[in-house]
This record gives C-alpha cells, sequence and structure tokens, in this order.
C-alpha cells in the first residue's frame, strides 16, 4: 500500500507545484505562514536544530545521501510529506537553472519581541529599516559566528523569511531568534530590563575600539542608504564610529554589524 | 547649430543602445574594454576621482540637478558624449524598473599586477575565487574605509566592472586599484618586495586578535564556499582565524575580510 505521506508530481499545474512557488513571494508567505529553504546543507543544519521542514520536495532521479535519507525520515517522523519530482518541476520551484536537489517548507516562527530569551545572550543584532535581503542573512551569519542571540528587525527591513535572506544566513535562520516591531515597541522592550543600545554612528561618536560596551549590547545598524535616524541614535546610550579614511562614509550594513559585534565579542566579559 | 558630442536617441533599436544594453554582459564588456555605472551619485563620486565616462546616457525629462550638470561638462569638456533618450530606453539600458536617472560608460582599468604602485597603503585586500559581485563590491567598499591600496583577484573572480559589483562598490571601483592574476603570477610578485600574505583560515591558525601583522600586509579570504585551498593557506606568512561560537564555521568572504581589515589596521603602525 502506497504511503499517502509520499507523493510523486508530474505536472506543472499541479495545485503544489504552485503553492510551493508561491512562497517565493512575500505576500504569500504571509498569508501561509511558511517559508521555503533550499539545499541539503541548509535542511539538515535546521533538522540539526530541531527544525523539520512540514514537506520536503526532491528531484526523483538523485544520487543517494546518507544526509537526505536522514531528512527524509525526519519528516515521516514528525508527520511531514515528501514529495518527490523532477528536475524541470524542481527548478520552477526554486527558481533557479541549476536547483538543488532538495527544498523544504517551514513554519514561519513567532517572531515578536515578546518571544525573545534576553538572558540567551550577551550580543544581540539590531537592524532598522534594512532593505537588502543579502545584508539580513549575511547579519544572521554573522550574530551566529559571535554567538549573538539573535537579530531583531526595526521598522520595515527586508523579510528574514525571503528565499535569499534564508540562503544568505546559510542556516543561521534556524539559529538565532529573530524579532520584527516598531521602533515605539522595542525602545520599551528594551527599557524594561538591563540593556546597552550601541549605535553604529557618525554623529557625535566615540571610537568603536574599546569603547565602554556592556553586556547585554544591542549592536543597532541603520538603513543601507539613510543610516539611522537622529532620533534612534540619541535614544541610543553609546554611539560609537569606525574609522573611514577613503572617500566612503559609511561601510555596508552587514559589515558595520560585524565589525561591531566582533569588537564587542572581543572586549565584554565572556559569556560563556 | 547642434553640438556633435550631443545626441537624442528614441527607437530602442539604436545601436547605441544595443551597445549599452550589451555592457551587462562580461563577454561584451571584454570585447569591448568598457563597462557601466550607474547613478548621480556614484558617476560623481567618479568625477571626483578623476574618472569621467566617455559617454553619458541620461532622460529627456529630469529634473535639473547641479550635479548632473557638472558631470555633464566633464564629459563634453574631455571629449566625450552626451546622450538624452526616454525613460523606458533608459530603463531598458539599466535593466532597472525605476532607473536612477543617469548612467556612464567608462574605460576598463588596467589591471594587471604590475600596474599596482604598493607603496600607497600599507593594507591590502585579497580575494581567491570570489563569485559573488555583491561580495565583490563590497570589499572594494571596505577597501576604500580602511584605506587599503586596493583589491588584488585571484583565480576566477567575479567581474569587478559588471553593474552589481559596480553597485555595491559605492564608488569605491574608482578609489580602489584593482588587479585581477592567477596565484602562479600573484606570489612570485608579492614576494618580489616585502609583504606579508595573511591567510583568513581555519586550519592551524593563530586568533585574529593581536596577530603579528605586519606591514604592507595582504589580507587574503578565499571563496565564498570553498574557503581558501591548503596549498594557498601554507603559502601565506600567517594564517588567522576568528571566534566562531555558533553553528556556523564560517563568515560571509567581505565580512571576513572586514572584521581582518578593521584589526589589522587598529593594530598596524600608522600608514599616514
Amino acid at each position: 500500500m502506497p504511503d499517502p505521506r509520499r507523493r510523486q508530481i508530474t505536472g506543472f499545474s499541479n495545485p503544489t507545484v504552485k503553492y510551493l512557488r508561491s512562497l517565493r513571494e512575500k505576500k504569500h508567505r504571509k498569508a501561509a505562514g511558511k517559508f521555503l529553504a533550499e539545499g541539503l546543507r541548509l535542511l539538515t543544519d535546521a533538522r540539526e536544530c530541531g527544525r523539520v521542514p512540514e514537506m520536503l520536495v526532491m528531484a526523483e532521479k538523485r544520487d543517494p545521501h546518507p544526509l537526505l535519507a536522514a531528512l527524509e525520515a525526519a519528516v515521516l517522523d514528525s508527520g511531514g510529506e515528501v514529495i518527490e519530482t523532477s528536475t524541470d518541476i524542481l527548478s520552477k520551484i526554486t527558481g533557479k537553472d541549476n536547483p538543488q536537489a532538495v527544498a523544504g517548507v517551514f513554519a514561519e516562527f513567532d517572531t515578536s519581541l515578546a518571544a525573545l530569551d534576553r538572558s540567551r545572550s550577551n550580543i544581540w543584532l539590531v537592524a532598522q529599516a534594512l532593505r537588502d535581503p543579502g545584508n539580513l542573512g549575511t547579519m544572521l551569519r554573522t550574530g551566529d559566528a559571535v554567538g549573538a542571540g539573535g537579530l531583531i528587525l526595526i521598522d520595515d527591513c527586508a523579510d528574514p523569511f525571503g528565499v535569499e535572506a534564508v540562503r544568505a544566513s546559510m542556516g543561521a535562520v534556524f539559529t538565532q531568534a529573530i524579532a520584527q516591531a516598531r521602533w515605539e515597541e522595542f525602545l520599551p522592550w528594551l527599557r524594561a530590563e538591563t540593556g546597552q543600545l550601541v549605535a553604529a554612528s557618525l554623529r557625535d561618536a566615540v571610537p568603536y575600539r574599546g569603547a565602554p560596551y556592556a553586556a547585554p549590547c544591542f549592536i543597532l545598524v541603520g538603513n543601507e542608504s539613510q543610516g539611522l535616524p537622529e532620533e534612534y541614535e540619541l535614544a541610543s546610550d553609546l554611539r560609537v564610529t569606525m574609522p573611514m579614511r577613503g572617500r566612503a562614509d559609511s561601510l555596508n550594513a552587514a559589515v558595520a554589524a560585524a565589525v561591531l559585534a566582533y569588537e564587542v565579542l572581543a572586549t565584554l566579559p565572556a559569556t560563556d
């Protein structure tokens, strides 16, 4: 008897194909509360963090791989569904010419501030109006590397569950906590407990190197082209600046966050 | 009498439109020896660095702007050509729905190692098989910020003259020297004079913080997914590693280069 949790899909017009493709668009992701992650490595990272996709999609013709077998087993064990399809259809779902052989559908996480466990780490990254999904994913990846608790997205940022952000995070979307909030919500939440807000700034700032960082430290970077609103900088406990020896007056937002995060990591009392 | 160096283009099939569009593809850029840069800010940065486009393309219907007027004058003064066209055609050239109102064509620079002036700075960035044009542009931007001499691209990297790399560089493509070389050429060039090669590494490496950096310091980062070949690391004078507190074993390549470059900047004898 065929396992009802395994299906083969052969037609481009199949509703599941349409559903999977729709998850490349933010409005459909939000409506479904789901997102796509692609690639065996990313899905294995997710599994090892206890995040198993609800639906796993892979090519019919594929080389056997122990990690893929482990993933399949985990999906079926947790009551999920495994779908096999042609490489053409898989390409159409992933939007890539040369698709990695597997994609998974996950439920979006709770991204409220209330869901964050502030005791998790002494370092947090905060981005304001970050528009580029690659920068967003890179910040998640950096957060994982420095042992940050997570990434807090202030105001209108790129969607952390978009395919490009998930890909750039290199799996950190599954290890870092993620919250989304307006500034008006974030500031009272921050001030309700101990926490130092450190703004990457060009105004009235001290050198970032050896600045008096204090745990837990919330590292705030602004929008790619506008930087931080002045009001946000003035509400910060510390404004720090990095040397700018050339013509440019700013760094890439994800780069600025990383340089600051590594400085904070090196100078804060050990968190382990 | 009309100025022959000013032209209006009204048809999509105009050969100049085809030529400009073709510059979005690497093979056509290489054949022509030219590249495109877009946006008033970028082109103004270029002009202020003494790089004036050979050809300037802008929308017929545009708001007057003193920087645009300055750019137009500079192009005409240097014997270049100014082209006005419709916003539709401009969109087709730039490949963007909402094109910035101006694009320029530049001659590609000499990217031979021999053209580099090593005395220019104590910090140089070196990338090996860097595939992502956004990462490449971000490295140029970081190089500008730390006062690096330039970026040396080893083996098969993304094209520094591609539109995406130029854009991500935020003008640093015009301020940083750029060289392209095979490893077999690079190593003898490096060793012909004083220079410390520092590899971002996971193998047999010392902590990046406070490592014995020496000027001129060449900071080497590897391919986004493979990292550096072992042989390249072993040929380096110093292998340094950054803390990895999470699940990931690596940083984004442009982020790793930036964290290292700022550490080197802070610890090397001042270069000014």
